[in-house]
């Protein structure tokens, strides 16, 4: 999987790539950084939001209509920042997923977008969001 | 734990309530209906919008600063509906939260929020926000 | 204009509306409050909802796909607060508003929403999105 | 007012700055493109970044909480594009900024962006966050 041009201008490198998900990573680097000193908002969520598009692309044609960028703790020049996106939900015209971008294990920012499904009907989804909580074990009380 | 009246005015329950988490559910009543006949999306977002709060100010008195709601499929009169907020951002003066609308086995909708915490200093967090991605054993590519 | 159930239980009520926006408001009563004895988010994020709602669909049939909500200050109980809906962008298959949520001329709460049009073709929309910018008189410096 | 490194890097300019405002614009260059071949979601993004950036900053050392960019159409290589922010809401801790994206006297896309202000009581804020609709001359129906 080749990065487009924006990312391959930031360095951006595609970690993983399959329907509804991808990975995409790089490092910070000087021409990164904001007035601050630590990676710039934009080049945060240009890294993210690459693994939006390549998860939700990989789905068939479609362009992003709404997203969030949350940000937690800065990430300093120099280091390794990778973007998760997964799938939590796929409709027949649109699809939501979210990114989480970290680095050195921490939670940097978290990233969630919709995108509008071009091909439509052309492009079946599999799997429609099932909500994780199913999995997480939770001990609901009464 | 008790609900606020607003909550007690949608018929809304506390299901589950600890530090940074909660459920909170409730019943599509015919009074909560929009013109298409479903769940009015205000009515979904309160639902979700008394998880956040609850799991928020379980870490010490927080106001709500930002919120984003994303819509995936509507939610029928009489349906259950369940919003379980959990925590993916601990910081000393803010805090984010996701909580996922559950009903019938179904992801409904997903709202993500950030609050500002009045307390500051005086709570300071247990469980700084861990990227999930460590624990999904996605297998990275090279 | 008829409010639809849920604005109805709230005691909202439809002060204008016409393509692509509308205002909607109420009084913030003693169940519409929170924990800290102040309007509920989930009542004020109803209140502009519903304008949101009956803006986008004054356009023709629309579901609502992602909205943001931004708090800036508390309402009290016994004001009277208005939410102001307008256009800012009008697709083939996508529109998106803004509501403004105002008290006693004071602005309470921004809220930014985005459906998706379900009539698409059938509904060719008037004024597409014009930057507000265009009248602001901003003097760009060089 | 210098641009940061990342903004160097994108070749963006300042042409506006005042407290609570700013404009930045520049060039799609070949290298800022998607896989469609038109900006890049996360240029259009840093754009509208950069600008919301200088905006708060101006008022003091301010960091990014959440943002939201609503895309409404896309930029073609070669065009100007230009970010203006304004201020909608500043209080003590925080403050949000909405951003108009403009390409040939359309808009592409909207921002609306949420910070924490490092410095607090250091920075009085002027103007608090009018509602727009003051001055907006609607007629509201009974």
């Amino acid at each position: 999987m080749r990065p487009d041009p924006f990312m391959a201008a930031l360095g951006l490198e595609v970690r993983h790539l399959a329907p509804g998900e991808a990975v995409v990573a790089g490092v910070v680097g000087e021409s990164h950084l904001n007035l601050h000193g630590t990676a710039h908002g934009g080049f945060l969520y240009a890294l993210a939001d690459s693994a939006f598009a390549l998860a939700s692309n990989a789905r068939g044609p479609a362009v992003a209509l709404s997203c969030r960028m949350d940000y937690f703790r800065p990430a300093t020049a120099g280091a390794w920042v990778e973007a998760r996106a997964k799938e939590v939900n796929l409709s027949r015209r649109t699809a939501t997923y979210q990114v989480e971008v970290v680095s050195e294990g921490k939670l940097v920012a978290l990233f969630t977008g919709t995108v509008f499904r071009l091909g439509g009907d052309a492009f079946p989804g599999a799997g429609e969001g099932v909500p994780s909580g199913q999995n997480s074990g939770w001990e609901e009380e009464g």
